[in-house]
């Protein structure tokens, strides 16, 4: 099977590289990018120096693309610049994963809220969001676009989903902090990414509306069955890759840890990318990153009635390339960890 | 006046005798370590090269030093290691202010609930907890010994008590999430804090019950006129100084944001050492290491109702040894900020 | 093929069992650890959650794995702790490949200048010090016992060897600085290892008479017909994983760039994990790190008449334990990049 | 007496800030920044929080400042842009201190042959390089025009200077290599200088006749009677700031380690701001930055009859803004460590 990238300069884009080259399932057969046109991809990205098989960028021409012999392409194009090519990649009957924001989220008004006006609404209702560990498995013959979520999605949905339907955690009072690896802003060159002011720094930003909240809590309501409202404070943390979330909730009327523990069993035993980490552990971003795992922990605070739940994912992987390949494996039938461990 | 330093090889203690060799207002005469006596000050603390005035570690004798002519000394010793200098130091008539644990809790009772047995209960009386900013000016003639904060603490106590005690935000629901530096752990040789471990990671540690709630909860009590449970998430963050701490908290009904202000430039206008930022900023860590200063911002979330407070802090500086030289200033009738600005 | 690992606590230790996990060619069938006997591999290694087969730390013990059906055994422990497991594998008909200096030095009474009395010098027949672009082919026939070359003289060997034979440079005045991240000096709980210690510093270390110069030198005498005496700075930098290393040489009499480049592309043309850069470009650690290259550059300065070679590799991997792969892949007739690429 | 900085919205520009607000000899009466002007200094200088005195950026209008009372101004602009302000500023008669490369070089064609054009080759002859330790004291009755040195260069002048005047090391096989903490680059937006792209990354650049070279090389010449071509390999390194710089170099003949530290002696003892290390220590930069000193220290290998030469300073401090401090305090009769320890 034949794949393509379009738009592969930025940090997701060059992890998706890496993967697809060393996917056994699948050639990598065209890598797409305006301003790196003509270059070898290890000209672009060195880390694949000796293993990028001779391959040229190309210009991101879409009708070229959907007369070419790709099966599936990825976009690992900016919000809003994804649309134009879904449109005319979905029209020719390729597979499409958009691993930007444009076809995240389901309902075009609350696209609209966040984000202005929608690029492509017309394209929404052949769109999924498809987190593997959480989206029913229907979208596999439904879908002909698959949107990958986001980093900070991924690492709040996956321990509160089967927390809020197993009904062991309130839905008020939800209150997530994340703090995300410098990378998780891509390869813009802005002064608040420089080294010497982002070294031995950490601190918050885009509290209150965050982007990603739209994201969030749409999914939140379709897969537990009622709006929920989180509090999400995100922040930048000294280091290039990782996310490490952490939840304060509390816990529903007569809910202990193991009945926790027991909803998470019953969601991810089983479940490659999902590992849950016994009592008193902690997840690590160290220990996950290069990896397409989120680790999970709870810990219970009998003085405030609180759970307190702990997460790690890369963010490059499971928080975006990783997960758009598992996206890819599960769509066409390989088996889910091919390419990713 | 004369001071001295009573265990000076952690990381505090060689901040502590960087600000006193440079104080307009003291001499710093004894510096004591029992495992470094004999040595030069810049022979173990590098960056003293050309300015330690050729002073030598001594020996770590209680009762050599309460016959010495010192006015003032401060402890920067391992918590349980403090009470032994204090008892003799307070029983020779020198003001002692000490940087660990062992004062910081005013109820014996509470103190082992969290650490075990007190070692020096009969000094409990004379010795008060100061957080300059906070405590009532009282201390400044009623004590002896001067217990000052951690720097969790510190980043928690500042921002909640003035809002806590206007009544703009809720007693229930309190959320902190603090991520430090590694040297807030001292410099222990531990697999936990090698360079190798911490570099690029993020993890949690001591999820409930932390030993700082017994200091916090007991000084929200204290200030507030009202028994106060916090969720206190720690987390070790990689940079060598700092502290981040964000806060969500319920509004009180009716409260917003200029009431919240309102709150803290009524408690803090014209304090050298906190500044509220404008609304759209947050603090930055590495905006205060090296200061002594606590960084404050607010959010309101009308989706939740919830204010998010961001707090920074340098854990060496206000956390510990900055703060240890503001006590001092003001007991001693210093201007606040001598030596510190 | 079913190998097995001993010692694999430390950091090339865990490097290796990743790599061996994932192989496509041999079965990981034995891991041991003295202090980590009896726990799980993800236990103690918290990256492999999820991929360790459920595979056990086994005792360390050297007559059991002389009884076992494991072909290949790497011994990934201590200087002066591999030699005694290395005669009794060696004795049982095993293949043994050594990751410690033990092996290193063919010559006992350089080994004993350096390191002290020989642990096994009636094994030292036998044993070959491989670097698979160097050491000629021979060995894998000849040898029982492999020793795997060091980091530093892996990032010195690749580039002067090819030109010392061609004859482009000086045997003189070879200046080498090596940076190192900090994983290069194990998982030692030592205070200058500490992340506080470590982070935003730079510091040279172990000037004049590094052990490493044995190897290095010994082998540049085998390789190229003349002893070859070099200045080797190495240096601690401010990072978990890489070398760089930066080599000043003169140009000999008469040779040039494209000389240079012509030596080294003759050596190393088509070899999968040495890249020559183009001219202008520098080697990044970065760039190398989690792949088992070299990457090497050069410059030419009509100033002094020098050359200047500069060299990027991942300590843990071309420096440690991907190199030990490759050395297995070749002994054993696998692809050479079989579970490294 | 009243001094000012015109443009300073870069990384030593904001050290110089720092340094002038809390120096006990001076009144910092103005700041000028072209693209900040009307904001306070807090405000795009948050370090300065509490401490700005309420000062505010104004336009960088040199006819202004040139009326204007202040006794001496520091220009902390971009190479190039510094000459016009210091022909307007000179002519009214004011001291100027000037931070940038344009009046580094005395001879017009050197400076040509590495900067291009001149921008101001008439106020040559009044100009003069100052590095405190090293230039003799008539500059202080004769400049108009101070030009301090240069981040790179103060690393390498304040070891060799003394060395080759006394003869100790040879001048030939001079090899430098210098790595910098990445505030070095300044505050650009360029993609090289992202976190992600320098976080866990060493590599070298500007090889080759760096422009800094011009300096060294004018200055060795000037010093030390004749002239000297060294080899300078420049590199980043993943810290904020802080320059180390190891430098190989032969022993004259019959030069041993005690003539080498006797030179060093002669040259810096008594200097406030050069330490000489003790034999088998090194410097280390963590142990420099936020102060204005060189750490020098010095080995010696029999095996290759060279000296090792190992230096740490603060890019920001004795590399650039201390430094110039320093050349006021001289300048002005205060005390040389004034505002600086």
């Amino acid at each position: 099977m034949k794949v393509g990238i379009v738009g592969a300069s930025g940090y997701s884009g060059e992890v998706l590289v890496k993967l697809l080259l060393a996917h056994p399932q699948v050639q990598l057969a065209a890598v797409t990018s305006r301003s790196q046109a003509g270059k070898r991809l290890a000209a672009v990205i060195p880390a694949l120096r000796g293993v990028d098989r001779g391959l040229q960028f190309t210009d991101s021409d879409a009708a070229a693309l959907a007369a070419s012999d790709l099966d599936l392409l990825f976009l690992a194009l900016p919000h809003g610049a994804a649309a134009a090519y879904a449109r005319v990649l979905v029209a020719a009957g390729k597979r499409v994963i958009d691993l930007s924001a444009d076809f995240r989220i389901a309902d075009q008004a609350t696209y609209e809220r966040y984000y202005g006006p929608h690029p492509a609404p017309e394209l929404l209702p052949s769109a999924r969001f498809v987190l593997p560990e959480i989206t029913a498995p229907a979208w596999r013959t439904e879908a002909r676009l698959v949107a990958a979520p986001g980093c900070y999605p991924t690492s709040i949905l996956v321990p509160l989903v089967p927390l809020l339907r197993a009904g062991v955690i309130a839905r008020q009072h939800i209150v997530v902090n994340s703090y995300s690896g410098v990378s998780g802003a891509g390869r813009k060159a802005e002064e608040m990414y420089l080294f010497a002011e982002r070294a031995e720094s950490i601190k918050a930003y885009g509290l209150v509306k965050h982007r990603h909240l739209a994201e969030i809590e749409e999914q939140l309501a379709l897969h537990t069955g009622a709006p929920t409202v989180i509090q999400f404070n995100p922040h930048l943390a000294p280091m290039r890759r990782g996310i490490a979330t952490t939840i304060t909730v509390p816990a529903a009327p007569g809910a202990d840890l193991p009945a926790l523990q027991a909803a998470w069993q019953a969601a991810y035993a089983g479940r490659p990318f999902v590992q849950l980490l016994a009592t008193g552990e902690t997840p690590d971003t160290a220990h996950v990153v290069g990896t397409n795992r989120v680790d999970l922990a709870a810990a219970h605070d009998p003085r405030t009635g609180n759970f307190v739940l702990t997460v790690a994912e890369d963010n490059l992987m499971k928080g975006a390339s990783g997960q758009a390949v598992q996206i890819m494996n599960l769509w066409c039938g390989f088996p889910e960890t091919a390419g990713l461990a």
